[in-house]
């Protein structure tokens, strides 16, 4: 593939239009779309007029943003019409939502009154809601059309339907009485009627559900298509699978955002500006950082301590980062299992019982080979040693324990459990680590 | 549809068998397992044998394993045999990776020599390659066939093909010539032949290809149904769209593992051990708390600056975790970055520049915020409070350079930009923190 793409952009940059045209028609979308990507402004115009009008589209999508903007300016109003008829409808208002004013201005001036209502209800809809990821181009059928009928339809109306493969059966007030794929129609004799070949338990969505909501259901029913009914339970669109993959990745997205303690963030790292990035991060971190300032409070506390055993501090940062990846360790596997719907509340006592298990281990080995390590080989005061030793195990517990719970509580109360991740966790953990710590310290080094 | 499950349930304790059976054949078989799920084995299997067979195996790919285990033990030969039949080769396969031994011998017992070849063959594709998600019900046409001819041997071939939607057009020697959808088909004059709508530039993956490359196939080109090929380009198989939601599930689950510095695990948190995961923890935590030493060692290195000025000690924690945190929502946005395909190694300069920037920004106001806090709320003397203040500084610059830095080296090197992630470079941070804080300690105090 690489191969033929240098191969027609050497025909272009030699002026060979008509080779070019010949070669670039059969190819995918996709690889049309690279190729003008890798041209300059005027040739990558040249060549996007050169395209059959339809072909032209499929391209238009698959380009990136600053290019079908630059494209945008430099055609004319009526190719710029052509494209919006023939994008689906979810595409454009993908489109709508990701242009500058002056362009969304220039191709709202080329749609109609009727077509620019509706553009307007559906920028309305919230922002990652089922309404927002839905479009409007696909096939209705009536109970009591014939297969023969309802395919003869399709045949009809298909063209310009994003999908084809799943038909809605709806009444006269658009209610969805049924659903039937077309697989189900081509295989069914043709006789039969539409409403005996239907499936009436339609798995479907509303148009203000969460689209989080909506990519477990298509992950539950193992589907590529939903249809979407409004208030009133009328179909109002269908949204493709297509969509739901970029959902999956955005809400993941999220959750690592969420998970090192930033504010989420939808655009690209590269377009975000640094002004933006400065402020997603900056929340978290003074608030941690003035959360951090407890454990320094600690350490003053038993300024005695330190003092009389300066050693001590030299195993404060081994504890305090031994305690943040432990509990970070199980912060993960919860918040990532209830994010995949895999434990839920019900849990928690599981949950718990397994980190103390775990903890118990981890914590008794980590606390072995560090004792082997500052006593044996560093040669540290024993009573000293066993003070590390011993916070550390418990660290360990400790840590396992809050970083399980913090996230079911989180959902409990409808918080999203990302935030309880690490960073969090973290601060919690080294505040309870160094109380232990000076406790036995205390006790075992009798100062 | 809870209402509806909820009423079956209720005719089942009732034993009003005939009425539940006229139910729960129009229901969705997700609907049908989750009743099945709810029900003690004895119920769960009369259920279960109610079902006309196409839907009871249907159903059977629902329900969870332990219960399908449960079922195979329950039924007879004849029974397991029509499942087996019925099911999906690549379900088929899956199904047979996780049952136990003795419930795989029972199922391979009831299949013929030829099946049994072919499931050995599939079971040997090395885990997450193309080769051990695909399928091999695909519709193979060939390119002199007309439309309605390709139609009709869907119609005659289609009823056992996972997908229908896209058809395949191979030659003579299965060599993969071509690729239509049905919509196509559908859509065109039934009287032309297939080679002139087929589409020849054919998006493919080999048998051998990562699972994670095959989902960024399926996110480029925006398809439902890829077609893999062998090592002498022969059809082999298809991968749907279905599997690869899992698949982008598991690739994403493994780099939240791998963040939190554990080894990756394919298996739900509740279904595994506790000693599996013990171990899938202690690895990196032992690697970390003994790179932790060093941190300690500075610490003891500059002892003699923490002996003469104590309340240097207290601002460590705030210190080490502004740093860890900075460095790793820095890492977080690059690995993510990097794993969607956003950013390349050719960016690395643009990143450096971005994070300087933020971590500029940032610094600035987090040292500033952090000022007031110790030299006017809590009277820090002013030297130690300037100290502390252009160590935060420095910290949060080292960090996000850092973390920005390693996850693109990783990648470079070959290595998993994701075990670049927060605690490993909270480690690094650490130490270079603290050699700045008593450097400059050392100036500013004349100790």
């Amino acid at each position: 593939m690489k191969w033929e793409i240098e191969e027609i952009l050497a025909l272009i940059s030699e002026k060979k239009y008509t080779e070019v045209r010949e070669k670039i028609i059969n190819l995918n979308p996709v690889h049309i779309g690279e190729i003008i990507e890798n041209l300059d402004l005027s040739e990558a115009i040249l060549i996007f007029r050169m395209l059959p009008k339809d072909l032209a589209v499929d391209v238009f999508n698959y380009i990136n943003t600053e290019f079908q903007e630059k494209i945008i300016y430099s055609i004319t109003d009526k190719e710029i019409k052509h494209i919006i008829d023939e994008l689906y409808f979810d595409d454009m208002i993908d489109l709508l939502e990701e242009m500058p004013a002056k362009v969304v201005k220039k191709i709202l001036q080329n749609s109609n009154v009727e077509e620019r209502k509706l553009i307007n209800e559906f920028l309305n809809y919230p922002e990652s809601s089922a309404g927002s990821l839905m479009t409007i181009e696909y096939v209705d059928l009536k109970k009591d059309m014939t297969i023969r009928e309802a395919i003869e339809h399709i045949k009809f109306t298909g063209i310009n339907k994003e999908t084809i493969y799943n038909c809605y059966v709806i009444d006269g007030h658009r209610k969805l009485e049924g659903i039937v794929s077309l697989r189900k129609l081509i295989l069914s004799d043709y006789d039969l009627r539409v409403e005996e070949v239907m499936n009436k338990d339609v798995v479907y969505v509303n148009t203000h559900q969460d689209q989080e909501y909506v990519a477990g259901i298509f992950k539950k029913y193992d589907i590529i298509v939903v249809p979407v009914v409004d208030k009133e339970d009328r179909l109002t669109g269908i949204i493709t699978i297509d969509d739901i993959i970029d959902v999956i990745d955005q809400e993941n997205t999220e959750d690592f955002q969420k998970m090192a303690a930033m504010a989420p963030s939808e655009e690209a790292y590269l377009e975000t500006g640094v002004w933006t990035l400065a402020k997603n991060r900056l929340t978290w971190l003074i608030i941690l950082m003035l959360s951090a300032t407890f454990t320094g409070g600690i350490l003053k506390k038993f300024e005695d301590v330190l003092q009389s055993v300066v050693v001590l501090t030299f195993f404060i940062p081994m504890l305090m980062d031994t305690g943040g990846n432990s509990g970070s360790q199980s912060a993960t596997l919860v918040i990532r299992s209830l994010a995949l719907g895999e434990i839920d509340e019900k849990d928690t006592l599981r949950v718990i019982m397994k980190e103390l298990g775990v903890s118990l281990i981890v914590g008794v080995i980590l606390s072995f080979v560090n004792f082997l390590r500052i006593y044996y080989l560093q040669g540290t005061d024993l009573m000293v040693s066993l003070t590390v030793c011993i916070t550390l195990l418990f660290t360990v517990v400790l840590a396992k324990i809050v970083g399980a719970i913090l996230p079911i509580v989180a959902k409990k109360i409808k918080v999203d459990p990302a935030i309880m991740a690490s960073p969090l966790i973290t601060t919690i953990v080294d505040a309870g680590a160094l109380m232990v710590y000076f406790s036995i310290a205390k006790l075992l080094l009798n100062i």
